[in-house]
């Protein structure tokens, strides 16, 4: 870590200030200039609550040299991670596809596109019973009822479940749910993730809307730091001026987390863009950008429903999109 | 609300979807040009989920007319809500200051920050006890000792106390805060906000980072929908890309609030910037924007503690500063 | 179009408003709610002033239907549009690489690479002589000498050459550029779209740093509006709050673009990240997406000379990543 | 500046960095840590591209110390810039008002406001001759013709004028403007800084839509740089994720740049906000924030003429406006 400090500090202050860092088993190392005095610190920084030291009249600017991050940082741990979900791996070069509807709304939906998307190849099922929505009059999950068909899916295809989390009251009723996630709004909910933290359960957890990669690092971190290791993250599209797509894939994150962290990275086409149309083309991009995996909304009769999201694809297309992302990854991997 | 139809649409489909907005109780107008065929829908849309709508491949887009938000609209309750937070009253020309530190530290420092802040005019003690913080290896705050803290500090001062809550279980713990704040981070944290309108008690919601006045105010409406119609706004600064400035003050924000709904509207200058030495400034600025209240933080010794954030002000500035929006505050409404 | 009237506006007003409208030619469709009037005009909008119109004190809101830019609108031109330059094709399924250094250094340098990159499979020779700069300090470019060097390297190597023109007094000296490109800070700079709309040769307009493609769409409209309709669009990367990359590219922009226009969509994966470690992922993933073509910055040795960007890769690299690319568009194809 | 370089970096690689820093007059100290070693350059530092050096695979990151810019910074000239536009002072405690209609339409028009704006306090008119329009199809203001207008109004009533630039060519028609703007789409036109650079007259230079105080002040550089050191700095909104306002007026710009620069500020309370309505309000913030001038639309008939922007208020407004800014600023410097 380095701190500048501001012209006109006095010899007393300096050495308060170095006092104070070497009681925290800091190295000192100082640096005098014309305009700056430039301390570097040496040792273990994570510690060092960087707003509070910007926060000083004494100091011009503070940069952190190591992360922040030490339990999800790849400069600690060179190997991928592989988080083994009750049998199927993600991540070190297992590439796998999580399929399902965005809301499960009956048995007879849930067990129907379960069946036909592992026909397709996926290997996880996903649906939603807790759904976070904006407006308090929006549908919002069947809840317990929800998981329940969910998990009865599990128990016909064989699939493996993925649903979304909100609230610690909820941990219990997610203990036949193989993967939770933790959705984009949740991604700084600091008391969930740290409660996560202590289950012995992988956690998917998806990029806020607009947090960078080091921010999704640290909510990791959140989790990690409770003994939980088994994180995947997914990126999701982030919120940027364009409208025409709901949210911007972000393609760029897969090869930076990858070089920032050991975690394997999935990628969610569904909800970045929104649009069902552009799902088969940011999947493919994605496998090519090198993702460990894929999640992709799957909705058995988008039209006749009137009420499903623009961002599902139907069977049929969903598994025209899986062959052609098995395609793309033959091709990158060859 | 407005729906435009794809060119191409048939008459078949076009009177499938009339039908099913008639069954919602909804009048539907159509017009019919060259390229598109627009659908106006009258009567009560707020049940329409947007989203949905937008899915079907037979729409090329949809405006709302009618805000989805009721209960937090200016158009259904012209008149100001003035909030009385045990006693205080916020907003319809009533403005007040609230004050305090970032996080309760000791008895001393609350009691002697809480003394001198009344002293200068402030009429609510804030004061953190649950801290949301990005690291998990950073301070988190005193929790439950925080809160009696401050209930101590309010039980000598007369100042009713503010406080963050981050977790529907420590709602319990809440019951002697006399205004319970919800932050950024936490805005669309919607089971958190579901709760908190079950209360009787006023809730200070502040808007997320990324967060348009119409997403801040589909929150109040969670917190409203459940009958607790006591909230109180807060702009509090929202990412951009400059950072200079932790975030950046949108104070435009203000008479946008005003005109969009009749709940108050307070200002939060420390956190925006980041910085004490601008929190002067933009206080004055928000009272001449003409905010409801404004929330600043105060420490009584930053460099001594060597642990007190960029943005709190001293004791001795913030009696300038108070003095300062007095002036302004008169020199607005003379 | 449509415009949302306010409440409370009288019927001497509403009838101002209409023979307005009806004396621009455009038929009016009135819809009266409770709380709302909705005015649809059907007709050639175009050329309604959509600011002018929303400032008028009766309107609420407006919408536009059909979108302002015609000649660039794949609605009124179904076929995708094929740019030749100087005998490459790209576009319609014409997929080609442009590649070549960052700034043009020397004679060697430039020739050197456009051998390179020619046998890995460019087939368009980029280099700068004109660099816009954020500093005045910088280096900013050989000017009139650089494009005399990318001349010499295009008649020895044949390649048609692209270079970055910021000024319109320097068109006479693009007069052997085969495709003149318009940088992302210049993509609103009208003045010198409407004398590129004069040329009759191919242009290269990249997105600007905070554009949306509805805007870029629009600068491409000042370019065709003058007859120019040689317009190639360019994806180069986003501003957004992620600060790993220097930028984040938007490959949704691809399917987008395809969907909204008729014109070519090539991809800069170097200016998007800013890291050359990301490029031959980012182009792989672009060309997934259906890009027409790949602007790629190739230095000769970025180690020695000390002075080349973090976003070039070398001719060994380059190779691997046209190999990629390709072995990339036959699995996309298949 | 300070440069960190990568773990595995040998001396060899090091020696060869340090000797190419000290072979541009920089001296370097080097402190070793068991992750990372670090660079300190002592000396004139405005000349090294970041970029570049950042683009070396040896260096992990890059963080300057010093800014880049140097005449405009307060570093090395503490006293506030009072620029004078023909009479007119602006800055170090000289508060100005601009006020004039967003295009010139007649003589009539242009006088009838320039009178009435200076009734109410106004120092300064404003006045568009050449707009820049996102569509080719809008009016591009009256050119030459305007400019004509203008100086008819100054003769008439003592006020200095204001115009945007957008074209290099175009500054000998601009001989007689006293203040020569450059718009927020031109903020990093350099060829048009560059030239504006060479010129005896003040220039307004508006912030970008999405650019940093530190790159509008890189732009104030490159016109500075040249010789012409009376800049004016303008903040007129920045782009946000809020819609409900056009942009987005950051008033902690006021504070942030007394304190990087010398040059006076003055805030656009109109184009922010795009809504007249909220002009009063914001002009009075931007006041109390510390602003050393602002600049008004004002537009005689807005109902009637049915073209004028959202944006304009009238003359009686502006009346009222320009006597609230006066109260708030007596009340900021009492």
């Amino acid at each position: 870590m380095i701190a500048v400090l501001k012209r006109g500090v006095t010899s007393e202050q300096k050495d308060n200030l170095c006092n104070w860092f070497e009681s925290m088993g800091l190295s000192v190392n100082i640096s005098e200039g014309d305009y700056h005095t430039i301390i570097g610190l040496i040792g273990d920084t994570s510690k060092v609550d960087i707003e509070l030291l910007e926060g000083l009249s004494i100091i011009e600017s503070v940069k952190r040299i190591s992360e922040p991050y030490k339990k999800a940082n790849r400069k600690f741990h060179e190997d991928p991670t592989i988080v083994d979900v009750s049998g199927v791996k993600i991540g070190g070069g297992n590439f796998q596809i999580i399929a399902g509807p965005c809301s499960v709304e009956s048995e007879e939906q849930c067990l129907s596109i379960a069946t036909s998307v592992r026909a397709s190849g996926a290997t996880l099922l996903r649906g939603g019973a807790f759904k976070p929505r904006t407006s308090p009059y929006d549908f919002q999950g069947l809840h317990a009822q929800g998981l329940q068909l969910l998990e009865e899916a599990k128990a016909k295809t064989g699939l493996p479940i993925v649903s979304e989390i909100m609230n610690i009251n909820d941990i219990e009723l997610f203990q036949n749910v193989d993967l939770i996630q933790v959705g984009a709004r949740n991604m700084q909910n600091f008391d969930l993730l740290r409660e996560l933290g202590k289950l012995n359960k992988p956690i998917l957890l998806k990029r806020g809307l607009a947090n960078t990669l080091k921010e999704l690092l640290m909510s990791a971190e959140y989790i990690m730091a409770g003994g939980n290791e088994n994180v995947i993250l997914c990126e999701r599209g982030i919120r940027t001026f364009e409208t025409y797509t709901r949210n911007t894939l972000d393609l760029s994150a897969v090869p930076a987390l990858h070089e920032l962290t050991h975690l394997p990275v999935v990628v969610d086409p569904s909800h970045a863009s929104g649009i069902s149309r552009f799902v088969e083309r940011m999947a493919m991009a994605a496998a090519a950008a090198g993702a460990d995996g894929l999640m992709i909304e799957v909705h058995n009769d988008p039209e006749h429903a009137l009420c499903d999201g623009a961002q599902s694809v139907t069977p049929a297309q969903f598994d025209r999109i899986a062959q052609k992302v098995r395609k793309i990854l033959d091709a990158a991997n060859d």
